[in-house]
């Protein structure tokens, strides 16, 4: 039995989360929160199913749903996507990202990501039997370097993979960011995929710079969100692409015998629930005070916090503490102080070290002040 | 922008489906109940999200969920899978199966389907680089050609992908044939990948053959089984898939970039149900009376009715009625007499048409006695 992906193990939030369970360790490690969504959400999901609503959704989703999410991106982004042609609901971000690579990468053709990378991205390009490219984004900034980016751009690339706001560093693109990429596509067929899962989750009063808020990216580029991340349901796998009808066109042959399409009394119940768009919009201000709590909470530690300006991932420096890698210093806080974190390195095809861990401060208050205490015996 | 898929158009279910809608037709076309199913199942669902059970499920599935299925494939086909490495919850049997091949189908290699063969097989071979063999089941008995089977395999041969109960034929293959077939594939690499979405619904006392009751094929085979058809949820998109640990290591490899993981109230919710198995045992009677009742309905019709030994599919000629193709034929029978059918010649890559349409009778009698009405009208 010869591998398709003979260098893929099992992905790092497996790894951590099993092992934080087996060590009974606090799992600030996989990214999703500790505290519940709200009851009138499953009441809204009760109802559909009772009202018989179980059958096969259209492919694309529910129409309320398409709806809802039609409307969010005119309200944030003045980006005016058609409800049938332009908007795909998906198992999560996660199948959005696989079938976006799949449907539009050929054999032999090149992606640029930026490292440190989603773990999920390059495995895709490499199944599509496309090459992955990497950037690195430097530590401690991690901003990119657009004379690289600019380097690595040939006749063979089709597609660049961008995620702002970027896990696991935390930091965002702004517009002029757009606009340089914009500038280096321009008068090439480059696709573009911008997974924007935690567009509502940016700090400090910046607003999130979306592909779909600029015109000349948006003609080219799969706009990627994720219900999970912005109303606290990573387990519900819900989540939709927005892209121009040509690419959404290709997107959907291969959806429809992927997945199909997506659980429907939960479609439904979302697309109710969207119907408040305070939700979404208080997020920003519901996370930053985790942030802030957490980052206040490890300022007497011997942990060095890098910025965190979206996203709900905290990045520290361990270099005070330990001399091991991040993957031992990982396994090490798991099993002896008790707090699971993601080594950063997992996200490097190389294992590049930059002695940086990832918590994840989704957290209620007393999850998060339990792991601060015991962050700071170390 | 260039297709990875420049033959795919749209599903023959979603154009079925809509064509249905638009006219107001009875839609016997796409396979889904227009009943509901049981309150309680609804009722378990709502109590884990209350309950909190809404963030990531394990990525293999949640293990109650994986436990029953275990139990079952024991008790049905006295087969031993470990719940823990040779078990995965997928988002629907469409996921299992576009993931099984991804997951193994190298490029150049062949992969052996039967025509009429459902719609999403052969995209996702083509998509992995694979080059799909197809072997015709001939109308009107729709068996296969062992000899020809013999011929085609060749040292390129990758995978078979066997479906018994068989979309859109209704035949089923019984214990005799997956002898013919692992005499075939005996001394080879080839995998198997079962797909048996119906194995509850199989008519007039037989038994399913699964290959997961017959051990030298279980050692090659993934099972792909469906919730959705055992349940009335077509739209939960649950499903599963079983086999070896060393293929399921390699199916998880993608299955954990793909989706991740399923929905975890739902698959909460389905292992509470699975406790009462007197309800799969139950689907087989409860699908042969439909059968039965549509059959004696359309007795007086001028269609020619074909046996239907499982599934909830039923095929017809209309050779007496009409002299159209069966696209065009499904066309007319949507506009003008009300009632949606799939044509089977959307199951073969060339067209051929044996002039025979799909009706889906997992309905209502009063939605089948509607329809006959219909049909016996023209
Ligand atoms: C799909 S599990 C990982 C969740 C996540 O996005 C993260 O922890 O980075
Ligand atoms: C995935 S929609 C098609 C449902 C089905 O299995 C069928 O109608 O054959």
């Amino acid at each position: 039995l010869s591998s398709r992906l003979p260098t893929v193990g099992t992905t790092i939030f497996t790894v951590m989360s099993r092992l934080a369970q087996e060590c009974g360790a606090i799992n600030l490690s996989q990214g999703f929160p500790d505290f519940n969504a709200e009851d009138v959400l499953f009441e809204r999901a009760a109802h559909w199913m009772r009202a018989g609503h179980n059958q096969y959704a259209p492919m694309a989703g529910c129409l309320p749903l398409r709806e809802r999410i039609a409307a969010k991106l005119d309200a944030l982004y003045g980006a005016h996507y058609d409800v049938d042609t332009e908007i795909t609901v998906t198992a999560g971000a996660t199948q959005a990202l696989f079938t976006a690579v799949a449907a539009c990468v050929h054999p032999g053709d090149e992606v640029i990501v930026f490292e440190p990378v989603y773990d999920a991205y390059v495995p895709a390009i490499e199944l599509a039997g496309g090459k992955a490219v990497r950037l690195r984004l430097a530590a401690p900034g991690y901003r990119p370097d657009w004379r690289a980016l600019a380097a690595a751009i040939t006749p063979r690339t089709r597609m660049i993979m961008i995620n702002t706001p970027h896990n696991p560093t935390a930091t965002v693109w702004h517009r002029a960011d757009l606009d340089r990429l914009a500038a280096l596509v321009r008068d090439t067929g480059i696709i573009i995929v911008a997974d924007e899962v935690y567009e509502h989750i940016v700090f400090d009063g910046a607003t999130h710079a979306s592909c779909a808020a600029h015109p000349e990216l948006a003609a080219r580029s799969f706009i990627v969100s994720s219900f999970g991340k912005t109303y606290h349901i990573t387990g519900w796998k819900v989540g939709y692409v927005a892209a121009p009808r040509a690419l959404m066109a290709e997107f959907r042959k291969v959806h429809q015998f992927n997945v199909f399409t997506v659980n429907t009394p939960v479609q439904l119940a979302l697309a109710d629930y969207l119907a408040d768009t305070s939700r979404h919009a208080e997020l920003a201000a519901f996370y930053q005070a985790k942030r802030d709590f957490f980052r206040a909470g490890l300022a007497g530690s011997r942990f060095e916090l890098l910025p965190s300006h979206g996203t709900y991932f905290q990045l520290a420096r361990y270099e005070a503490i330990s001399d091991l890698g991040d993957a031992a210093f990982c396994e090490y806080l798991t099993r002896d102080a008790g707090v699971a974190a993601i080594p950063v390195s997992a996200f490097f095809a190389d294992g590049h070290d930059d002695k940086v861990v990832r918590f994840c401060f989704a957290k209620n208050e007393a999850t998060l002040a339990a792991a601060c205490e015991k962050l700071n015996a170390i």
